[in-house]
Order: C-alpha cells, then structure tokens, then sequence
C-alpha cells in the first residue's frame, strides 16, 4: 500500500488514474497487458479483462478487482458516474491517448474535472530501493555473464542473426524472462547505426561489431554494450574505442548525487571534443533504467533533472563514422553518495579478436 | 509512393501527421524506434532523430528525410507553422498522447486544425497484398515447423523457461528476426492464464502445457498456439481439447468475404455452448495479423467489420478451467473468396506426450 499511498498522496486529486502498464505493475504487482488501476482516498481498483481473472487473483493483494466486460475505459467511467459531487482525477497525459482520453470524458460524466498527473509514478521509480537494486545488480552481472560466454563465438562466418540467437537463449537459461529490447548485433558499416537490427550477413575479418544486450530479471532490466574488432585494428579505429572509453569513465566520475543529468552527459562530449570526435556522438550519455529499459532521468544535453542517490543510470557514449563503423561502450551504474557504482562486470578493455 | 498516396487522398485534409511505426514503416519503409511521418499534397517528410541518420538514408527512398535536432513534435511544428493560410491536418487520436497533441497544438500555431484522420492506415494494412501473403505464409510455416521440431523435447523435469528459450532460440536460428511477442509456455494451472509468462517451474506428469509462440519474418508476424498432454489425458481434458479443436474449425468454416467478424467468433463460441464450455472461453475467438501482432479486423463477439478478401486473422479459441488447466488451438488463416486457408501448417491432433 506505501507506493499506492505515497503516489495518490502527492497529487492533490480525490482520484489518480494510473495508465502506463509498468506504473501498474509497480503500484500493485499485476503484470498482464490490459490494466487501469483507479487510485482513491479508500483504496485502489485494478480494472482488468477476462483473460486475466485467474492472474490478477495471484499477482494482485492490495487492489481491489475489477474485470471488465466491455472495455477497461467504460468500466472506469461507470464507477466515476456513480460517485457523488465534483471530482478531480489526475492523469497521465503522456501516457493516454487522445482517444482513450476523449472516451473517458464521456464515460466519467461532466462532475470529473481531469487534471494532469505528470509523471508522479515516473518519479518514484526513479529511485530504486535496495530490492530493487539487489535485482538490478543481478540482472547486470547475468548480462556480462551472457556477453563473456559469447567471446570465443565471435569470429568470421557467423551471423549477426546467429550471434544475437545465442545472446537471447543464454539469457532465458540463466533464469531472465528474456532480453530487455531487441538485441543489436551490427558488424561493418552496420556497426555505424546506432540501432541496427540484426541481420543473416556474416561477420568478416577487419570489422567492427556492436553488441547492445540486456535481460529482463523478475521485472527489471539491464542494458550493456561492446564493441569488439575482428582482427588487428587500424590506428584510428583503436584511437576511436579508447577516446569512447575515456568518455564513459569521465561521465562516471561525473556522477554523484546532487548534479544535474546534463553535467555528466556534458562531461562525456568534452573528452570526445578532445580527439574532435564530438560531431560523432549522435545521442544521448545515458538514460535511466528499472522495469522499462529506458526512465527517467535522461542524461542529454543540458537535462536538468538532478540525480539522486538510487537512482539507476546507463552510461553509454558511442561515436559513429560513416565508412568506418561505430563504437559503443555502455555500463550500467547506480548513484551512490559516494558517486557511480558499476553494476555492470563484463570487462571494457579493447578485444580484438 | 502507392500506398502514402492512397492514405492520403482518401482523407480530404491538407495533411495527414502519421505517428504510429508500424504504419510509418509500411507506407515509406522506415524500421526506427523514433518517427513522425507528414503527408503533404506535394509529397512526404519523414522526421527521426540523429540516431537514424544512416539507416533513414539507407531505408527510406520515397519521403523526404528530416533529421530533428530538438524533437520530433518541434519539427513538425516548425514545418506546419512556416506554411501559409490555414491548413487541416489529420492525425490518430488512438495513437497520439495528450501530451503530444498538446505539444503539437502549440507548435503547429493557431492556423492549423487538427482532425480526427481515423484508423485510416490500419485499414489500408489490413487487406494483404500477394507480396506480403507470401511473407506471413514463410512467417507461419516458419513457426510451424519451429514447434515440430520442440516436440521431443517437451517431457517432465524441464521448466517452461527452457522450452521458451528453445523456441526463441530456434525462431532466430531460422532467420526471423526474432518471436513476435513473449513466447508463452505455461504448464499445470498456470495453462488456465491465458496470458501466462514462462516460469522456472519444471514441466511435471499430467499437466497441460499450453505454447503460443510466433516469430517476425522480414516485418510481417505468425501466431501460432498448441497445446499437449504429458501422459494420458483423463476423459474431460481430452473432451475440452476435441471441443476447442471442433469450435475452430467452425469458426474457420464462418470465413469467407463479407461475412462480419463477429459471426466468427458466434462460430466458435456455439460449438463451445454445446460442451457447456462457453464460460470458459473468455477471449476472442482471434484477431487480424500483419506487421503487428494485433491488427484489424478483431473476431470479436459482436464485430462489425466486414471480412475482406486478403485479410489475415488468427482462429484461436480457448478454454480456461481453474484447478484443471487451459485449452487454446490458434492458426493463422487467410480470407479466400471460397473461405479461409490455413497458413500455419503444424499438425492440430491432441498431442499426449
């Protein structure tokens, strides 16, 4: 009941309707697909369909339940019709569409007054509390795990498609639901896309090859890349890698408790201005991470948010040249008081293999 | 330009903003996490961020390329406001946030009214052409053949995970890109979830074991389910299993062009009646399928929509009893002028293993 509490509490509304699936899930533990959970001051409902009576029965303790016969949306209106005088449910407008937002209107009747939730739940998962970071170590050391099996895998004729199979089979084995996002192998002039998907092109000598991975551990998820070269790299290729790495260590350093997300992804450019590699770092430092592969807070270009202790961030700067290939190296670290803990263990140096 | 040109006129706007992926990769090509696509009389602008710089180039030949620096929503608004007089742009309300139209409302200024553009897309999409029939026909033999070859391995003491791990594995290793949702292996009670996520918990002696796997094949998905024994099935799993396998094929014979959908479902759901199972069959009887896992039309008690020559459904009735198990038979099929063709290929008989 705490988040529940604490959520509601925050908002200042008679009613908080909670949208977002993972919002959900964290509030009150029900992880199927369809799902709006209605906080009020004498309690919550989880409006569900059929297909989850059984689930939601299990997974569900400190909601009421609701399956809804005809459509979550309609179910919520019926109960806000039903209640008496002028009412102020606060929403997520980020995560309601305007058609899911247009047929509540109707539905709750012209006494709801909706006001705009922002991003409260967003909020408080940002800071993760030690369960969760417990998981969130395990879910990082399983996909270092899973990365240093690959190693002896990796070598001319394979596929991206092959290599990417294997990453994904290692990780249900070692216990995970599965990747976190879709696994990117991209070797050669692919390794320059930033998100490539893996494809049935064998890798070949004298290439660079990205592997962006990440496992979804009893809810929460870890995110890592390398970058490794076949064979023995060019001088400006191994000079690419160790300027990446000078990045990622200098935006670690940059991390503490009480500093704007910005400065750590400023921290990062400034390294990558220096071997006047900046132009070729097309995204952000990092984001945060938890049950979805990418929270709160992002750490972009002049970000404001401040990060705090708990929180759980990647941090993954990545240069991309066109002809030449790409080098992303990400780890995934928690702000600690005494700055960024790596949660991530799969070793950083240069392989070249 | 076929199919953005067909969008488009078939709206009677000055533009059509297009924000959904799925869609924005069918009508110019484009596979990013990040897009917005604006259909204009004079042709088309694709809007994705830096990370796409290379792969936008590489994919998209027939929109215009738009990399935005500070924002998707912040170009388009830009583009809208920069042209003269007042325009009516179309948008879809099911697959914009509040916060986004908001944004947009702001940026695209005063002169431009947004309007309700529909599901116009998902229209176009849900009618196949030969080219992406072929596509999901190699898709659901693909899956097919993937559970064939599992066969041998389902037996007491491995755990829902592994087999899960093997069908993702084998999907990959076929050279799909990967499963087309969550693999669901679910054994014992939990076969009663109809939307069950693998666990570690070892398969055991007489259990139903329920799979629903599907696999994404150059962007188009199959969705596949089968359920088996281990052992000997007791009378009444065998009856539930032989009604499920009779109300699919009822709803299979309901096919055919111009028929609505719901008299599908009314299909299934009168067999199921029969064996005083109705209750227990708390889902649709099965739903369109493409380029994304759940498409138009649903075959849902009481649909409207007209069946159509070229669409693709899933036939997929269910039965859940607690204490018991669940049931489910799911084949992909194609609406013919003279009835539905199976595209998935996996023997249906009542596997006891």
């Amino acid at each position: 009941m705490d988040r529940l509490r604490v959520c509601f509490s925050a908002l200042h509304a008679d009613g908080f309707l909670v949208s977002h699936l993972p919002n959900i899930q964290y509030l009150c533990g029900f992880t199927g697909s369809a799902a709006l959970l209605l906080i009020e001051r004498d309690g919550s409902t989880l409006y569900t369909d059929s297909r989850y009576t059984f689930q939601a029965k299990q997974e569900v303790s400190k909601s009421r339940v609701q399956i809804a016969k005809r459509g979550l949306l309609r179910a919520v209106g019926e109960t806000l019709r039903r209640q008496r005088g002028r009412r102020r449910i606060a929403y997520a407008p980020s995560h309601m569409s305007v058609a899911q937002r247009g047929a509540l209107g109707e539905g709750g009747g012209s006494r709801v007054r909706w006001v705009d939730g922002g991003n409260a739940v967003e909020k408080l998962r940002a800071v993760k509390d030690a369960a969760e970071l417990a998981t969130m170590k395990e879910a990082a050391e399983l996909i270092s795990e899973v990365f240093s099996g690959l190693v002896t895998r990796i070598k001319p004729g394979v596929t991206e498609l092959e290599l990417a199979a294997d990453i994904e089979y290692a990780i249900k084995l070692k216990g995970a639901a599965g990747p976190s996002f879709e696994t990117i192998v991209a070797a050669g002039e692919r390794s320059a896309w930033a998100h490539a998907r893996p494809t049935s092109k064998p890798l070949r000598k004298n290439e660079l090859v990205v592997f962006d991975q990440g496992a979804i551990l009893r809810g929460y998820c870890s995110d890592m890349t390398r970058t490794v070269f076949l064979g023995r790299a060019p001088d400006n290729v191994r000079q690419m890698y160790h300027a990446v790495l000078e990045a990622q260590q200098a935006a670690k350093e940059a991390i503490r408790p009480g500093v704007a997300a910005g400065a750590v992804d400023a921290a990062a450019r400034r390294v990558l201005r220096g071997y006047r590699l900046a132009k070729y770092f097309t995204h952000s430092t990092g984001h945060g991470l938890g049950m979805e592969v990418h929270e709160m807070p992002r750490l972009g270009r002049g970000e404001k948010t401040t990060l705090e202790e708990g929180m759980v961030v990647t941090v993954e700067p990545g240069v991309y040249v066109e002809g030449v290939g790409g080098v992303r190296i990400e780890d995934d670290v928690v702000v600690t008081s005494s700055g960024a803990r790596e949660l991530t263990t799969a070793p950083r140096e240069f392989l070249e293999l």
